[in-house]
């Protein structure tokens, strides 16, 4: 007789792998932090924990392959201004001031809590004093790819050294939670010998790259004024691109950058939300999945979005190029759920751990309640999931085979505490403002 | 000393009125169905009934200026088809099959729940069987423009006599929540005879006149080789168009289309999401607004959305305008909570009773519950409604001075019942479909 830490039952179950397998009403057992049993059977088996989610769907848990946790402390400071105003007079000033090792735990804390009840159970991250955001990973239970954002131009936004996310990297190179990964912000504000030193280090240590890349046509037109070449074919001529690459938004590529994305193995992470708010444009999302690339999703960061739910990126997505492409056929619920779980997964380098539900993988989901309204009736759990649900239905939470939410209670976390401790930096940012 | 049945204390009160008032700390007093006072300091009082609103944002309740509340039992029943394949070989056989008195009334009675939920006070319905939908808003304390669909083709879609909907207009000429309406289905699909009978109709009673125009561009392409005209050129040359018109969608118009709205004073209702899902386009919502337009939102039915929750199309507009425009000042948070709340009640003619927070206007207003993750901090509440809050951030409900939801549970309404009627309904139309 197996003896499971936790044995989940009664739920309609999406696993998400390549053959998409449903079960109607099945079961799922958890060992340690491994899915040890997925099944429309009930196995011989005694549990410490038992879970009936009767009036679930249980999914993978969704993976935002973008954000920058720290900027929640920024959540609607300045809103619909034009991208230069919003940086030079709003963000780029208060990061300066703000941004202080101790307020980014605060702020990251705050996002991982509000990742966690929306659904996400692992985040790629970029922002600064990283290390205070993977000592809350550890402590809330949350999985997360963590780099400390080097940036050569503006200067003013540098927080700490090269030596800073060095030890970063080194500290967390064998932990369950944390996937180090190095973070260039962008190949217009790195230097050429900056993006070099970090591609040698990432081929030497496996290390993903985390970049923005082509978000904006100010952008790529200021690196065609410098190189003569697109954004990527600049990366692609210094030898930057290769599957450890994870680029971040790819709003405005040439079928030419498209084709050496595919060849050099490149990892899409599209932020449609953000790209709208900030009128940077819309990627051209069901080229590129044409193409064969792996296209995933993330929020992007609270100042820019304005929440870190990944439902409504998936939702958004879906929804936009059916209208742009005039075809409602061009996307559909299946490949935007696959481009919040197992795509992220991929563009991450961490497929074998997560972003589907199948025995030997890491024990990462999400209990989603349709017991409401507006999920009732329910004829395709994909289509309720794409087209109805919302952060808030997320009921419960299992990352690392540990339960972390249990009916939208943190089992740990203090989150009043937290709030609080927001609120008290935005008096400050207030005080500062006016 | 002023006797309240409702006080609402300690809000920070968004009034949405003509000059914007914001109370950051106000009070709200009740009598009957009327607000008899708003204001910074507590007035000498006594009340009923006193609701303490810290950490709560109160402003006027949405107004949903479109959808088809009977299809909630087609929610995600079909998705991710072409338009004529989704009408013609799902959504209109099964309208013919289930769309029945008894179904209509379970249905709608859902949809009140739902939009109840997610904040809105009002909508605007186009069904069959409306009698039904009437009923249920009197029993729950619903506010709604509620009218019988009329239709020339499909024939099979013809579900009452015209007796029905004459009858229906005499009955609640008179009454506190229900507004009657005329709603002829769209140009395309009701006769210029009919078009001419509804138009007197609505002249001689005073009746508002629901109506889809230039949805997608099939429909403008059928009316242009039928007249030679666009949909909007040529109901204005039979006369058809005035301020009492309701124009729902409008994603195809051209210049001269806009000229003749603007000049006919006719209210436009938007409803992106369902325009984005059936891949009708995108309506030129700023340059509508430019123009002089009042431009309201609605949620479209719950088979082509898939939900009735109007803090996601108040998003969507800001967000996706701004991106299509490539200028992130070009729609604005304040713009678009007009177009959730003041722009709606114009739009249906009922700006005298509702859409901002005034005294004198009747009771119809939503709490927020701000004190969650995804809304903390809070810099701004505009910003906070539009670009973060969900539905299911909405905490309590009053209509027409009467408190129908409290910490998000009904007073009266058994949801669970309903939420099983409708289960039993699809379960019969699965069997039905396999």
């Amino acid at each position: 007789m197996i003896k499971f830490d936790i044995l989940i039952k009664n739920a309609v179950i999406l696993t998400m792998d390549s053959k998409m397998t449903l079960f109607d009403n099945g079961f799922i057992g958890i060992q340690n932090d491994i899915i040890t049993y997925l099944g429309a059977t009930k196995p011989n088996c005694s549990a410490e924990e038992i879970i009936d989610a009767e009036n679930n769907i249980i999914m993978p848990g969704l993976i935002n392959s973008h954000t920058h946790s720290g900027m929640t402390m920024f959540r609607g400071v300045a809103d619909d201004l034009s991208l230069m105003n919003w940086l030079n007079n709003y963000i780029w000033p208060l990061e300066d001031k703000f941004v202080t090792e101790k307020n980014v735990r605060i702020a990251s804390k705050l996002a991982i809590a509000e990742m966690i009840l929306s659904g996400t159970t692992t985040f790629n991250d970029m922002y600064f004093f990283t290390g205070t955001t993977a000592e809350n990973c550890k402590e809330i239970g949350m999985r997360a790819v963590l780099g400390e954002a080097v940036i050569d131009f503006p200067a003013s936004v540098k927080k700490t050294s090269e030596k800073y996310f060095i030890e970063f990297i080194e500290k967390y190179s064998n932990d369950d939670l944390i996937i180090p990964s190095i973070v260039p912000h962008s190949p217009y504000s790195c230097s050429k010998e900056l993006l070099q030193r970090i591609k040698l280090l990432s081929d030497e240590n496996n290390l993903p790259v985390h970049i923005h890349i082509s978000e904006t046509l100010d952008e790529v037109n200021l690196i065609k004024d410098r190189t003569g070449m697109t954004p990527v074919e600049y990366l692609d001529s210094i030898d930057f691109l290769n599957h450890r690459t994870i680029a971040v938004h790819c709003v405005h590529l040439t079928d030419n950058d498209i084709n050496i994305l595919k060849i050099r193995n490149v990892g899409i992470v599209n932020s449609p939300e953000s790209n709208l708010k900030l009128a940077s444009g819309i990627a051209e999302v069901p080229k590129m999945i044409k193409s064969g690339l792996t296209v995933s999703l993330g929020t992007d960061g609270p100042a820019s979005n304005n929440n870190l739910d990944m439902f409504e990126e998936m939702s958004i997505t879906v929804k936009i190029h059916k209208a742009l492409y005039n075809d409602s056929t061009v996307m559909n619920a299946r490949e935007v759920l696959k481009m919040g779980t197992i795509n992220g997964a991929k563009v991450l380098g961490i497929n074998n751990l997560t972003g589907s539900l199948e025995v030997g993988k890491k024990a990462d989901l999400i209990m989603i309640d349709v017991k409401k309204p507006h999920l009732t009736p329910m004829y395709d759990p994909y289509s309720h999931l794409t087209y109805c649900a919302k952060g808030s239905d997320v009921d419960t939470v299992i990352i690392n085979g540990k339960l972390i939410l249990k009916k939208r209670k943190f089992l740990k976390l203090d989150l009043e505490k937290v709030m609080l401790d927001i609120k008290n930096i935005s008096n400050e940012i207030n005080a500062y403002k006016n």
